[in-house]
């Protein structure tokens, strides 16, 4: 059902991290559903979570362990969340679990985990995986380890690339797994990008800030934001150079170099939401400020009535009235707002336009993907999300996902 | 498709008020989709109006009627929405001909109009059907205008009630149409109630509020706020006796009177949602304000994720976590929440109750109505709302209501 998910292509390793996979039969039988990472000495991880009141255990046990890191144990299948003290104990043990493979302290782990809500993971099995796991690390372990976080996602998502950063060449590879519950506040659900570039802690941190920024926090599905979404930048430095320095040349020149690849894995997540049939960007552009852009995108992008009519492909100028009038934003004057379709002008200063023939627009929205493009007529700001539509299929799905 | 949608009763009659409909083909064919309301001299009108920016025309003209009035233009099928200086002449022009009929100016008229946005009215079709419907006033209109003014709602909707205030007995009819796009702002799409009590211009406008607070304005289909919502109070005087004052307790008889016969709409019209297969009611209790309540209630009300759980009868505890966790509560500790679905206690504490069993919380959920109560362990405040499900046919509604 993903709209024009392209399959993984070559995925590089990167010099210092290993990876490993195991079939923990924790939820899903059949396949592997647990990934453990190994970090060389010296790795930095850098992450950004979700600022759900029900943060789950292993969340704040990541959150807590970010800095100076030498591995990562994830499982899909169980979220360990609204699990309480046990919870806790269980994503601590976790990473005591593979601290004693990697011969480190247990802070230095970070444990995620995904999947169902509210029930307590089975730790004999998390047990026996992470063993199993650590037992194959190596350095090819990412399309596995892509494949073993996933649980509704229709196909594994993980990207790579190679850029010069003053004068070295820097390896990163990344992957994500989700496809519904998605509105990232802080990231998307689980989201793990690996490079050899050299950063100190505070960098990285900067770093995987503006990185979502840019990817996992400009995407919606359903508008519902999860109990585990993390995203983290693991660092190993192998590239080797002195460390780059948030607000150097260097740091622009390796944001700039990681950038298309989390764009990349952002639209993929978009790509395979949850009964999607649509990818569409939505362009909101002429704002006061970034705020206000993006509140109008996300109105528009949450909308039920706007979701079903981008499903159906049917180009309800009324629709996007309503959204883009219930969005809250302070004395907007419907007579400066235009709305396109791609290339075509639906309407323009608050009307349709003169020019706006239905079946143009009805083209437009026959397409797999396009762009609606909102102008507010009142700034310079501008701001671009993706969603995707709100179908039969996505109502099967979460109607049967769990009973 | 509705949920226990009751049929109208009898409506009665309230002096001082006449009404007529007629077919005027706006939209519809064959039925009436045209309503005009007749007050008597001395009559008062007080409104509340959808806060989107996207307000449409009729609505600015209504809203600066408000006050004495003489009469109300009704039409189904075209919203004249987003419609610009046309759509306000157009406005105009609809009070200046039921005017004439009245014989008042053309600023004691309130117009109103529902149905497709970004079209122009037909002014033709709606001069006849004024001119057919101001033939037919009379005090017995109040079922055909209730079926006269509706979209897509699969009945009419519309109550009556009599009750003493100070000594002497007030007549009471209202109706409302609306079952998508639903989630006033101010008030439902449009929802009108007369009633032969004497209130002052200024009482009548803190009344519409006071009952818009207790009624349509707590309850939530699918988050959409219409650019037409408006929920007005006529008030003939012909009870008689003096004026009733804000503040006063013949005031407090006057709303507690008129009270059942609000909540039983905006009941109704979430009966009526589109696509509802359930009729739920959220209470939201021990938060600290009433605000804080209102926020969980609407971000659990309008979160994908749930309203397909409720539509499916799962009974998904982590849905309901990701919801609450999401509402952007500050300082919200998940160790002080509960969850009860009628009287089944599915969470205590931020975990799964130890008594809990699914089959009971399933058994709730089959049910085609029950209480969904979230304990925020924290306060003294508490708020209730009632939405429906998300349903394939919303999804279908929806995606074919247009083209």
């Amino acid at each position: 059902m993903a709209v024009n998910l392209p399959e993984m292509g070559e995925l590089l390793p990167v010099a210092g991290i290993q990876l490993g996979c195991s079939s923990a039969g924790i939820r899903y039988q059949g396949r592997n559903d647990l990934a453990v990472i190994r970090l060389d000495p010296g790795s930095v991880v850098g992450g950004v979570f979700t600022r759900s009141s029900f943060r789950a255990p292993p969340v704040a046990v990541a959150a807590a362990n970010c800095g100076l890191a030498r591995g990562l144990v994830i499982n899909s299948g169980n979220a360990n969340a609204a699990t309480g003290e046990t919870g806790l104990r269980d994503a601590h043990a976790s990473c005591e679990m593979l601290a004693t493979h990697i011969a480190c302290d247990a802070q230095e782990i970070l444990p995620f985990s995904t999947g169902v809500i509210g029930e307590f993971l089975p730790m004999d099995r998390v047990a026996q995986g992470i063993d199993a796991a650590a037992s194959r690390l190596n350095d090819h372990g990412w399309a596995d380890a892509a494949r073993a976080i996933m649980t509704t996602d229709t196909a594994p998502k993980a990207v790579s690339g190679r850029f010069e950063v003053m004068q070295r060449t820097v390896t990163a590879t990344a992957m994500v797994k989700g496809s519904g519950m998605i509105r990232p506040d802080m990231a998307t659900l689980l989201a793990f990008l690996g490079m050899d570039a050299a950063v100190s802690p505070e960098t990285c941190a900067r770093l995987v800030r503006d990185l979502a920024d840019r990817s996992f926090n400009r995407l919606t599905i359903d508008g519902d934001t999860s109990t585990n979404d993390s995203f983290v930048v693991m660092a190993t430095g192998q590239a080797g150079g002195d460390a780059i320095e948030a607000g150097s040349n260097g740091y622009d020149a390796l944001l700039d170099g990681l950038t298309p690849l989390v764009v990349e894995l952002a639209q993929r997540t978009v790509r395979d939401g949850e009964g999607a049939t649509k990818f569409v960007t939505i362009d909101v552009v002429d704002g006061r400020d970034s705020d206000e852009c993006l509140q109008v995108a996300y109105t528009v992008a949450h909308s039920p009535l706007v979701k079903t009519a981008i499903f159906a492909g049917d180009p309800n100028w009324g629709r996007f009235c309503m959204a883009i009038g219930r969005a809250g934003i302070d004395g907007l004057d419907p007579c400066g707002i235009s709305l396109y379709l791609d290339d075509v002008t639906v309407a323009e200063g608050g009307l349709v336009a003169g020019s706006y023939s239905e079946d143009d627009a009805v083209r437009v929205m026959a397409r797999d993907e396009y762009v609606i493009t909102i102008r507010l007529g009142r700034g310079a700001a501008s701001e671009t999300i993706w969603t995707s539509d709100l179908s039969y299929e996505y109502v099967r799905i979460n109607a049967e996902y769990r009973t």
